[in-house]
């Protein structure tokens, strides 16, 4: 998956949005705990607990809670970083690259399918050019992925970030 | 995982061995498909088909065939390459760290569970110390991959990749 990787429209799901914020600080608030907490979940769910190991193969976990206080955590690992430019992770496997369990063996409340997502980040005027690409091992994925809202859900979300960068 | 890493026993298989050939060459064994298709499969199986993307998200393929002519495909892709020292893929990803198809729904004949396998190569005299660690997402997996044959498995053919690197 690098700059010039076309998207697969049955298998993978893009966005992309230009945001009027410097890309260094959209990758602090992807990477540093405190800053993700505050925007990673569109209200009124949050992002209650983040643990980051800004590495190949380190630890990207979070624990989400719904409004009705269900809680649901998510273990990943990242599989390339390159700062302030492109940041790729994984539920597949979990932290050290060890294959994730099953999606169908987690458990009730986790996501019930394995993706890949890559965020990358360009110059673009004083602000950043922001495009998601998430893959999916199948259509059926995909298209779950898609239904549970990713587009509204990935733009919420990014809103909240451009708000607290405008912060930071 | 990392050169401290402390294998799981109930998850992890692992195999180390000295092998008096420098590791240079072991590398290459390892990284050049005409050189790998010579060695990866104890006869009388071979590896009839062998790609290689030797960089994070690249392509890991390879076809074995069995002595009654039955062919199985492998594809996986790295996540770690340092040369000479390292070199970590999986099957639970597929090039471009897509996720792959969860083993079940692969079909007769593809390996039925998931695994990340890292191959370490230190000097060790005029030799190299060989060490292989094979992590799993549970104790089935790891079971299943030791039932089927792994220390066996790994060590005939690593006899046969020693006799290649003494013909280099």
């Amino acid at each position: 998956m690098n700059t010039a990787y076309q998207p697969d429209t049955r298998l993978d799901l893009t966005f992309e949005r230009i945001v009027d914020v410097p890309k260094e600080l959209v990758w602090r608030a992807w990477t540093q705990p405190q800053q993700l907490k505050q925007w990673f979940t569109p209200a009124p769910w949050t992002t209650i607990d983040c643990e980051i190991d800004l590495r190949p193969g380190g630890i990207f976990r979070t624990v989400m809670r719904s409004p009705e206080g269900q809680e649901f955590p998510n273990v990943g690992c990242y599989l390339e970083v390159r700062e302030n430019e492109k940041l790729v992770w994984t539920n597949a496997l979990t932290p050290g690259f060890r294959p994730a369990p099953t999606p169908a063996s987690k458990g009730e409340g986790t996501v019930p399918f394995f993706f890949t997502a890559s965020i990358q980040l360009a110059a673009q005027g004083s602000g950043t050019r922001y495009t998601a690409t998430v893959i999916h091992a199948d259509e059926a994925g995909c298209k779950k992925h898609a239904e549970m809202g990713f587009h509204e859900g990935w733009g919420k979300a990014l809103d909240q970030l451009v708000a607290l960068a405008k912060k930071m």
